[in-house]
């Protein structure tokens, strides 16, 4: 926050009284030794900046690929792949996709949703995928817009929704517009939230594995602080899995599943 | 976090690239203008630590009594309160409480849970409460755990649950163990999540207006900041209010509704 002049940062220690008292003293103590960074900007000035001050740093989820730096994040190509192919399987055949922000992470995802149509013979059709977001799936009347719009015209039978906020109020208007969740369209979010499962239509998600990124992250970043001099640049990427819930989870598929299982001696 | 003498902080500037870059320089540039911090642990050294320095901090959500600080925070004993009265009102008469960490917050809230019954001349059955979490709602297992333990014994009808993750983990087990919600047994979280709506048994909740604290926290820092020697300590404390989804929406209570407003001429 920024104002009059005035810079305030708000830290968070997880309810551990020893992070807290370390988060404190390091802050009244104006100790900074490393930074992981979820950017959503990064100018050749603000790199040669963290350079020059020669702090580690890592960037999480998001990287910008002309500038080589230390960076842990999910191949969000696979997510966007994963998360359509999927959808195509249940059988859905008019797929929209309500997307993420400008960053690698949101053009990531779009870029492999487009890649899963293209390689299952389903032509690519602008009208169903929203424009980008401006806030990170945080912003609910966005959302609500973006997924409104899409019904305004033939509605589509699937939805691969950047990430699970956005599907969880896209699923609203849905229900709202007397949609039935999976038989009328399917939803698949990506983030996998514990509470996917307790929600009125439990969605399907993609995990990428965002607890696994902090460690990796951190991990990076202790081995950078450990190593002054690093011999090279490190590019960690995570696969994402599936996870299916109930709103991919088509009557017709369990029937087909069961026919499947049937069928074996 | 805290390893081998390095202590590490993650910051984060919610996708604007001017926090971002006013972050970025403030963590380079070891500026620091005030704190604003949910603590969970309060020692007379801290205390005057942050005093002695002479860096302005507040107080939220949870204060220490015995240090008289800035805060901005809810009135925890309104919460437990109205969360409490609202299930009696509904017909609730085995009222069970799960518990938060043992901070003014948690505290609060039980101490409003023991009041309200109080006033309604039911009893406090200590064996319908859950002893304190360690974790601030976050440990799923935790919240499961306290659920299975008030099922157990004879069963509850009402639950007023210290946040909402532990209200939404509680009402799995509650399906789990094939009770209706709300008709054998009744929610209240507290928080008002967004997605409270979204779920399985939409949630009834105590909106803390969580938001509001921390607006209100920023001004109060901002005007410790602007003014260097303030006259006296803020103490802000916000008013919450009950938020009724399905989840104590009985059919009784409805029909008692509808009785009412048929009787109306």
């Amino acid at each position: 926050m920024k104002q009059d002049g005035y810079a305030v940062m708000i830290s968070s220690s997880l309810e551990d009284p020893v992070l807290e008292e370390a988060a404190i003293e390091q802050l009244l103590g104006h100790r900074l030794d490393g930074l992981i960074i979820a950017s959503c900007s990064f100018s050749p000035a603000k790199f040669q900046q963290l350079k020059a001050q020669g702090t580690p740093f890592v960037l999480i989820d998001r990287f910008f690929p002309q500038f080589r730096t230390n960076f842990v994040g999910v191949d969000d190509h696979a997510v966007g792949r994963i998360a359509t192919e999927h959808l195509i399987s249940i059988g859905c055949k008019r797929i929209a996709h309500i997307r993420g922000l400008e960053f690698t992470t949101g053009v990531g995802r779009f870029e492999g949703y487009k890649a899963a149509l293209s390689q299952h013979g389903i032509e690519f059709d602008p009208g169903l995928v929203s424009p980008y977001m401006t806030a990170d799936g945080l912003d609910w009347q966005q959302s609500y817009a973006a997924m409104r719009k899409l019904l305004g015209g033939r509605p589509p039978d699937g939805v691969f929704c950047y990430n699970d906020p956005i599907a969880i109020a896209a699923i609203e208007v849905a229900l709202d517009a007397g949609l039935r969740i999976p038989e009328d369209i399917a939803f698949v979010g990506c983030d996998n939230l514990h509470y996917g499962a307790s929600l009125k239509a439990p969605l399907s998600s993609i995990d990428h594995h965002s607890s696994l990124i902090g460690v990796r992250a951190a991990k990076v970043l202790l081995s950078l602080l450990r190593v002054k001099t690093p011999k090279r640049v490190r590019h960690v990427v995570l696969e994402p899995s599936l996870v299916v819930r109930q709103s991919t989870l088509r009557r017709n598929t369990v029937q087909l599943h069961r026919e499947i299982l049937s069928a074996v001696p």
